[in-house]
């Protein structure tokens, strides 16, 4: 697929990085960190407020960051004139997280005009180590901006 | 089943409820609401924060609290020697999500002495008026607390 | 959604339970049984063929099941240009079947132009009991069938 | 992990590829065709039984590939008292299925003494070239066959 060979220009990836944390993710302190066509990568340092009362780092926390993440890996793929919508996703928890840091990295497994799917691996930060602790499965919907409705 | 019958303890239910709003999910604001053996409801109000840019509230939010109702009503079916953990869950966004608040119902659908499966439906509360936005297939695994190590 | 309230013809509902059973699956004996807008039921008797080497039922036929089911259920929501395709499912398996049939009860969570949701409930028979053994959440997409390549 | 560098003994790989094809995965014609420790290769030569009426092959058939794949290549890292059954699986169909072929390729991407975690990719084989059609995570559970109450 020769699609897959062009590159995203670098106004656009200043852009996806920045515009990736907002509202809810920005509340949760996730930022992006890398970026370059089908392919993001974020990055979580780890508060209190990321925790269980057992000092692990919460589900949620890591089920969030591989959906975003993926979809801005999606975003990476369509046209700006494109938003991403979450269909649905499944996300596997592979072992406790409890590092200083949690790292995503999300891949287009699959482009496409309408629907897209990604695939987000997180790993926990252990000083110099990272060990995967999710992966998920996401399915991601690209949807013209002017046909959506705002709520704001 | 009978021992679907059984009820839980007032103590053990105002104890889930007490609970449940703790690290992660406390700095969401979720709270527990309603417990009964098999069955966990929780609740947010929806600040800024929760939301995208957009305005929607975002799929990270209605993600983690399907997951972490669904181990709460997964906790009502165990002894309290046991800790409840996520082991993957799926969820299916049905539509946006833009209310007031949110309310999510989780119920058991299996019990198990190490496996249970929980189904959770999140409910976006728009006025007087309650739609469903998203749907969620959760398997968690119930462990005794003595071999669990902590991190803290 | 009042177009929730129409029902199918009598014409489409039988075409639907016979169009059900075609290629793999005639070749797997599931039958359609009922219909009705956003409902498809369908069955299959047990042979030793549909089995494990242990007596169970194969996981693998559940899902079949599951997955075909769902996207007759969104049939019923959309009209007769369109084809259903499966985008993903995930299934559940809450215990071991081992009946002498398997039905399977579909019905679509959300309606939708483009994207269609299903859940799916696959039982086993056990003389005159039913016992949930599968639960399912599908993810269809409708189709124009004249912008669909087939390879036929 | 030095645990994931032994290799399982040759007795061992030829039993679990002859193993692998009974009962419904036999009736589908899948055969092992590769096993290594935490990896496990299947195929099908496909037949008209095998696809849709619009001459595609049918999602059941790479479900359930992709779900009895992951769980051989979860029992090259059990003990032979062992038996390993699906908790869980989600599975993404990334483009249409046609060729004469399909090959399953699945690994085990967490280990465990009870909960193992695979993922299966299944390819497409259009005559010398290999497309990947289908990604799927599945959720086992390793059971001491003594614990088992068979159905036969």
């Amino acid at each position: 697929m020769d699609y897959m060979e062009k590159e995203i220009s670098k106004e656009r990836a200043d852009f996806l990085v920045k515009d990736y944390s907002r509202g809810f993710i920005r509340y949760c302190q996730f930022e992006g960190e890398a970026v370059k066509r089908g392919y993001f990568q974020s990055r979580v340092n780890i508060c209190e407020h990321h925790r269980q009362q057992d000092g692990f780092i919460h589900a949620g926390v890591m089920a969030t960051m591989a959906d975003h993440t993926a979809g801005y890996a999606a975003f990476t793929t369509v046209d700006e004139a494109f938003q991403i919508l979450t269909i649905e996703f499944k996300v596997n928890f592979l072992r406790p997280a409890y590092g200083e840091a949690l790292v995503c990295r999300s891949r287009v497994i699959r482009e496409g005009n309408t629907i897209i799917i990604s695939e987000s691996e997180v790993f926990d930060c252990r000083g110099s180590e990272e060990v995967i602790v999710a992966k998920a499965l996401v399915t991601l919907m690209a949807v013209r901006r002017d046909k959506l409705v705002s709520k704001t």
